[in-house]
């Protein structure tokens, strides 16, 4: 049998070889249910995610954090990461959301209001929408701008660090600004101050990244170390997902609407969206029907592996269908132009409930 | 006749022409009550200083602001520096005195609790018992750490400065630690933040500074015109005092406790100190009573000039009778040596006064 959840989009195991990253299928058989993006393998990689299990396990206190830059639009990719978190939340987790607003306004030169309107409006609207429960009491977001704790932990763990590192991670030269230049330290806290007393102290912490942001996993791991003895801090675990491809096939990226699906499209747009979709169809339906269809290099099929189909059997079938020549490109697509606009249907719905209590769930300290 | 007030101890007008500070003569007949400080060359230069001689001729609003590092103890030379903020403050401006305890953790690695109990037992206690009011409205003085405007003020401001800026101007290279880096826009934002609106809007400031601190003043300039268009600020004014020689005749340094008489000393230890200090008298009485004394290379007469003898002619009449070879240092000592005694037995009292309310003037916002 193949492998249905494989994608030829990245070479995800040398990332793994060459960073030291594991694999995070050795882990799969110690969790009790894991999530689909887990068993599906779009998670792929970890550091130190044993002591989530451990965790999990014991019932004991952990902490997710995992941050939103606001700057554009959600697309559908960004669901991932969401639905994760609703996952940890269900088990047990607190949740630290960051808003980086900090960094919006060093990198791309957004205002902090600006950045606040987008994150209550689009952002946690679309959390909301996707089911996290911010009425829950283990749920914190915030405005990186508006957390003085972030903020004083950040500059206590700068004194630990010189700019020869962040250069080298970051690639910061002598025209970098200044607040640029400052800010990682500010998503080092983000991700630390979990294990401060007044939040329970030390705990097992997961980072849930795409493979992109490793290098500032391991500056925050390191500096966790290198305060080890005035905080007793645990080295945060991340884990590390693939990121969906684009309709065009290369990257989804808010920032190229013609690559994306945005959580704030119509159910009518979407639609027409998946239609776009590159698919791994062949030349011509005769040698489709000979070599079969390409699952892993299709854009539909990452769909409904991602986000659309629950359903594990269902999934193996379509995908077996595809390989053996027996079900065309149309077909596929057709389904899950249905299942889109099903799923948008009821998503924005909940959109609109969600818009009208965005701005109650920030949280200050 | 010669100027009582001259010093050999730097080039001061090498730096004024260097750097391009302007000499404080130049103004000195536009101020209605110069402060003897001013009329007796001791604040020799200054940038912009029209700005504030127009504040107080208008009597409009205008700010000093003037920082303390908590790091060691105060010692007579320091004095100066609140002897000009109470004149600022019977002159109507608003006194902001930060307390650069994020300076202190990353330059001298100096905790946070460390600095304050130092800023309050030392430094604060000093200026109550030198006399500036701190129940007066117009004065604030604050912890950096618990200022928040301050600290958002500094990472905005530092968007518009890069790392190559900061390099030239305090020598930084790739091994100094990040809070190090940063911590120079904390004391931009120090200096510019009474122009928000929030404390009155765009204003005159001055900063006495020693002319070792004047890089960090042009680069408050520098920035205040960058965030023209934002804050419409005003760039700050500066004026530049000389130091005072140490006792064994280099710099007085609170580090080297040989050179200083600090301000908590008692007035004995004082008397025996101002009794070591180097003078400018000459190998034998023979020679003094030929050529004169030195009092331009004379600890002994700087502690009159700075800081004991108000009066002027009293002043000048010692500066003569020392030239001229008529009085002789051992005459000169026991005079001065009664002067400080006296000066420390009143101080004393007024420190022990202090002590009991310093805990109480820290302001937070």
């Amino acid at each position: 049998m193949i492998n249905p959840w494989s994608s030829a989009s990245l070479d995800y195991e040398k990332l793994t070889r060459q960073f030291g990253i594991k694999p995070f299928t050795e882990l799969l058989g110690e969790l009790e249910n894991p999530h689909l993006l887990m068993s599906r393998g779009i998670i792929f990689g970890h550091r130190d995610y044993g002591r989530i299990i451990k965790a999990l396990r014991e019932k004991k206190d952990f902490a997710v954090v995992s941050g939103m830059m606001p700057s554009g639009n959600m697309h559908i990719g960004h669901k991932m990461i969401v639905d994760q978190l609703i996952w940890y939340q269900k088990n047990g987790a607190d949740i630290y959301i960051p808003i980086a607003d900090m960094e919006s306004y060093s990198a791309r030169g957004i205002d902090f209001e600006s950045s606040r309107k987008l994150a209550i409006t689009e952002y946690i609207t679309n959390y909301l929408a996707l089911g996290l429960d911010f009425k829950a009491s283990n749920v914190r977001v915030y405005l990186q701008s508006k957390n003085r704790t972030v903020q004083d932990l950040a500059y206590e763990l700068a004194k630990k660090v010189n700019f020869n590192e962040m250069k080298a991670i970051y690639g910061f030269n002598g025209s970098t600004n200044m607040a640029h230049l400052y800010v990682p330290l500010i998503q080092v806290a983000d991700i630390l101050h979990p294990q401060l007393e007044e939040f329970g102290g030390p705990k097992a912490t997961v980072v849930p990244v795409g493979p992109d942001q490793d290098p500032h996993i391991r500056l925050t791991r390191d500096i966790a170390d290198r305060f080890k003895s005035t905080y007793n801090f645990v080295a945060p675990s991340s884990t590390y997902h693939r990121f969906i491809t684009g309709l065009t096939g290369g990257k989804m990226s808010s920032s190229q609407p013609k690559t994306a699906i945005f959580l704030s499209d119509t159910p009518e747009d979407a639609e027409k969206k998946v239609m776009t979709g590159k698919t791994g169809g062949r030349e011509s339906l005769k040698i489709q029907k000979e070599l079969g269809g390409q699952p892993e290099e299709c854009v539909i099929y990452e769909m409904l592996l991602y986000h659309l189909l629950e359903n594990d059997e269902k999934l193996q079938e379509i995908h077996d269908n595809c390989k053996n020549g027996t079900m065309m490109c149309g077909e596929c697509k057709s389904m899950t132009r249905d299942m889109i606009r099903v799923f948008f249907e009821k998503f924005s719905k909940k959109r609109e409930k969600a818009a009208k209590i965005a701005d109650k769930v920030l949280v200050e300290y």
